[in-house]
């Protein structure tokens, strides 16, 4: 199959290295780069670079950052008392999106998994324990509502326990906007069990 | 939403300029950037640069080419008084693929399309013409089966006729492998129009 170029191979062969990329997609994105402009080949080519250059870890958090602490624990104004344990960076982007919660977070970096291979040292759980003290108010677990997600919340509530820190798990029920038709029974069952007064 | 720093905001922004990638799809393929090693993220990075600067098209038929002239017009063994004229570089490869074709190729690098303001002055139709002398014996016409393509067969058909040159279009019918429950009424036409003795 040597019908292109070689550089026009290797650019494909790049790219279906991306998640969600098969050979097709892989074709039109690099048919795309040869049809832009070289500047602005250039600015998507940098960009990678510089993102890998510049982003790291938050040392207290865990959370993406630019330079030692990410934002949200420098920031003076957040309550550091309070600490929310989520999986990914990316689920911290989730949980400021909706602009309720006041307190740090920390990001353990995966979930327990043993069918995954992944135990509770393979997840950021030292550092989490080294950040709870005696002004800790309270811990909210907002790992995902699966299976790994469920177990890693388990595992942290029995390991805090003796500290005598408050534990909490962010709440299961039917999505806002959802259907009560469509939701599954599980979490119609959550759903009941977590009803409350109005 | 300044939830991201800022060299990620820049990925993602660079991200989304592709075809086919959303918002969503921008993030994953930013997160996914952050998550694997660095010599990774430099391998796409200058294949996106280098297929910008070894690329250029072949100046005979203005098929994709890492020199002057593409591999295919090189090559002596293809008989270069056959002519098929497509669209893109990529029907190019589309074409080759069925190893059928052992003529060379004529690439437009678009399709005349008064809607999209695209005249028979924006295609290189100049540059057909130029190639066509008294040993062309024919001149196969490959454009998509589209409005666009029919008409810039037609238009490519009526500019050859004076000069007594053997044009053809390649066949309309029901693909191979499909449903004729599925076939649409054009094709389907098309196809009885173009039917063959067994």
């Amino acid at each position: 199959m040597n019908f292109y170029p070689q550089s026009v191979l290797k650019l494909i062969e790049e790219f279906s290295k991306l998640p969600g990329v098969g050979s097709k997609t892989a074709q039109r994105l690099a048919f795309h780069i040869l049809n832009i402009d070289m500047e602005q080949a250039e600015k998507l080519a940098s960009a990678i670079v510089e993102a890998k250059k510049n982003i790291r870890y938050c040392s207290v958090c865990g959370n993406l950052s630019d330079s030692d602490l990410c934002p949200i624990c420098k920031n003076d104004a957040r309550d550091s008392n309070l600490i929310c344990v989520v999986q990914e960076p990316r689920d911290v982007i989730a949980m400021e999106k909706t602009r309720e919660f006041k307190g740090l977070y920390h990001v353990l970096h995966g979930a327990i998994s043993p069918l995954g291979g992944v135990g509770p040292d393979d997840i950021r759980l030292k550092e989490l324990l080294s950040r709870i003290n005696s002004e800790t108010k309270e811990i909210i677990i907002a790992t995902n509502p699966n299976v790994e997600g469920e177990a890693t919340a388990m595992y942290i509530a029995r390991l805090l326990k003796p500290l005598g820190v408050r534990v909490t798990r962010i709440a299961h029920g039917v999505p806002v906007g959802g259907d009560l038709e469509y939701a599954d029974e599980v979490t119609l069952t959550k759903a009941l069990e977590g009803r409350r007064e109005i």
